[in-house]
C-alpha cells in the first residue's frame, strides 16, 4: 500500500494529550507507510519500535504484521501511554534499532534513532475557514493549527482571503516543526505575530486558550470535524487558577514535579522552585516521574504541587487532584515573587 | 537518628505488590539510615535518588530532607509506582549519582549505584510460630518468609523445634537474597528443600499459594502482623486459571506483554512465545511497557493476553481485566503443547 489510510478511535490533537472537549469519533488519518518500509529495509534495522498516541494505537498490531511482512525486521509496540513528540518512548528506544513514532512532529532534539511519522488529516478547511470569517473581527489575523491540518492551511489563508482578511502565519523552529503549528506547551508561532485576533484550526479548547493566554488577543476557533466555529473566553480557566492559587498557599509541603519524559523534563527549573519554596519558609521535595496520576501525590503526603512537566497537568487534568497543583509561574505568584495581573502561560521553549 | 523507624501505611510485601488479602495498617520498619548517609557522604553523591515501594512511600519526603540535612547531596524522589526490587527506576539511576532503594532486597544484577536499604519488620515470630506448630502436621518442615522477617527466621526454627519439628530453610542464590526467603516470582528457597509441609511467615496469600504450586505441598500461612495462621488452598485460584485458558482459547490476537522493569524483562521468552502462537495460527504482537494496566491492552485492541512480566499480572490482577491474561506456561497448556495436569506456577530465575 502507498499511504496506510487509519480510522481512529478516539480525537489526537497534535500533542496528542486528550481532548475532552471535541466529542467526535472516527476520521481518516493518512500515514506514509511506504516511506517507513523503505527507511527500515535501508537501515538493516532487525529490531523496529512503533509508537503512537492513544488515537492511534489500534492501528498498530496492524502496522506491526505489515513491516514484519514487508520487512526482515520484528516489530516491538510501546504499550504505555502516549502524549506527544515530548513522550518518546526513551526504553524501547534503546531495545530496537529503529523507532517508529507516529502522529506527531518531531520536537528537535531526541534519540537520533527515531523516525516521525505525521498522520494527516484529510478533512477540508474550506468551509469551515468561510464560516470563521463571518465571526473574525480583525482585518489582520494570525492563523494556527495543529501537526494534522498544517499541510491544508494554505486553504485556510485563500478563504480568508476572499473575505478580505490578511491572515499570516508564525514561523517555526525551536519544538514547532512547522509554520503556523501551535504545540499545548508551545505558542511563539503566534506570539511572533503582529496582529490584532488569531484563529484556530483545530478540535479541543486547549490549543486555543493557549494562544489567548500568550497573547492576550481574541481567539477564533474553526473545528475541521465538526465544522463548529466558536470563540474562546479564558476567564473560567483563569479563575480556577486564581482559586488553586489560593488554595496552595495554605499548603506547607510542596512536591516540585519533574517529567521522566525526555521532551518535558525541566530540572533545572524544578531545582530553582524548590530553593524558592525553601527560601519561603516551605517544604519542597523534587519527585521524578514518568505519567503524572493523583495517586502518586497522595501517596507521597504532598499537600500542594507546582509541575514542571507538561502544563496541561496542571491546567487541563487539575479536577483528577485533590491537592491544587500549580505551573512554575503560578507558584511564583503564589509566593508573591510576581503579580497576579502578569500571568503567564507556562511555555515549554 | 540512628536508624529510622517508619512507620508504614499499607501493607509492603518482600516484592512490594499490594497485597488484597491482609487488611493491617500501620507498623514499624526498621531502616539503616546511618549507612545511607554514609554511604553518600564516602561517595561524594551530589545527586541521590530515593525509591521506596508504595507503603513507604510517604515516608521518603522526610528522609530527604534528612539527608539534605546531613549530606552535601540533593535529593530527587522516585514518584511511579514500585513494585519490588525488580523494578528499580532506571530513568532515574541515570540522572543521579547514587540511588537508594529502600524496602527491598537485590536481585543480583541492575544498575550499579544502587544501594538495596531493606527495611526490617520488628514483630516478634515466637508467638505466631507457636500457633503454627499447632496447625502443622508434619514433623519435617520448610520454612520460608519475606524480606522484612527474615532476620528473625533464627526465632522461628527454634519455637518449631521446641515443639518437636524440623523446621529447615531453603538457600540464597540468584535473585534470592537471604535463605529461607521467596519472592512473588521466585521459590527456589522452598523447591530446594526435601520436606512433606511448608510454613510460610509473611502477609498476603499470594506467596504462600506460589509456594503450593511450585512445589505441590500443604502450606501453612503463619500473620506475624494479624497473628492469624491458616493454610493455603490453591483450587480456587486454580480454577480461574483453568477458566482463563479455556476463554483465552477463542482469542485470535494476542498481545505478548514484555516489562521495561529490569527484573521482569523477559524479551527472548516474549519471541519465542510469539513464534509458537503464530506458528498455531494465532496473531501475535509484542507489546513493551512499564506498568500493565486494563487501559493499555483496550487500546491496543488485543483480545487475550500473555505476561511475561510479573507472574502477578496474569494471576493476581486477572479480574481487573477483560480479555484474559495467561502467564507462559498456561499459554502452552492452551495450545496443546503442555498438559493441564502439568500445571506449573511462571517463576523467574
Amino acid at each position: 500500500m502507498d499511504r496506510a489510510h487509519l480510522t481512529a478511535g478516539s480525537s489526537s490533537t497534535q500533542d496528542g494529550t486528550k481532548d475532552g472537549t471535541s466529542g467526535f469519533s472516527g476520521y481518516e488519518l493518512d500515514l506514509d507507510l511506504n516511506r517507513a518500509i523503505d527507511l527500515i529495509r535501508k537501515s538493516g534495522a532487525q529490531l523496529v519500535g512503533l509508537q503512537a498516541p492513544e488515537g492511534l494505537k489500534r492501528a498498530m498490531p496492524a502496522l506491526a504484521r505489515q513491516i514484519e511482512k514487508e520487512t526482515e525486521a520484528k516489530v516491538i509496540i510501546s504499550g504505555d501511554p502516549c502524549f506527544g513528540a515530548c513522550d518518546v518512548d526513551i526504553q524501547l528506544c534503546g531495545a530496537v534499532d529503529l523507532m517508529l513514532h507516529l502522529g506527531h512532529a518531531e520536537l528537535g532534539d531526541g534519540p537520533e534513532n527515531v523516525i516521525f511519522l505525521e498522520a494527516r488529516m484529510n478533512e477540508d478547511l474550506k468551509e469551515v475557514a468561510a464560516k470563521a470569517a463571518r465571526v473574525l473581527k480583525a482585518k489582520k489575523v494570525g492563523v494556527t493549527t495543529t501537526i494534522q491540518h498544517v499541510h491544508k492551511l494554505g486553504q485556510a489563508l485563500d478563504v480568508l482571503k476572499e473575505h478580505g482578511i490578511l491572515g499570516s502565519v508564525g514561523p517555526s523552529g525551536g519544538r514547532i516543526a512547522k509554520a503556523g503549528q501551535v504545540l499545548g506547551c508551545n505558542y511563539s508561532a503566534a506570539r511572533a505575530l503582529d496582529v490584532e485576533e488569531y484563529l484556530f484550526i483545530g478540535t479541543g479548547r486547549f490549543h486555543p486558550l493557549g494562544i489567548a493566554l500568550a497573547t492576550g488577543k481574541r481567539v477564533v476557533i474553526a473545528d475541521p470535524v465538526t465544522g463548529d466555529v466558536s470563540e474562546i473566553d479564558t476567564d473560567p480557566l483563569l479563575r480556577r487558577r486564581f482559586a488553586a492559587i489560593i488554595r496552595a498557599r495554605d499548603a506547607k509541603r510542596f512536591a516540585v514535579l519533574v517529567s521522566k519524559k525526555p521532551g518535558q523534563e525541566r530540572m533545572e527549573m524544578a531545582e530553582r522552585i524548590k530553593a524558592l519554596g525553601e527560601a519561603c519558609g516551605r517544604e519542597m521535595f523534587l519527585v521524578y516521574l514518568d505519567n503524572i496520576e493523583p495517586d502518586r501525590l497522595v501517596n507521597l503526603g504532598a499537600e500542594a504541587a507546582v509541575s514542571t512537566a507538561c502544563p496541561r497537568v496542571a491546567l487541563d487534568d487539575a479536577a483528577k487532584y485533590r491537592i491544587p497543583i500549580l505551573t512554575p509561574p503560578e507558584f511564583e505568584i503564589m509566593l508573591g515573587e510576581s503579580k497576579w495581573e502578569d500571568y503567564r502561560f507556562d511555555e515549554i521553549e
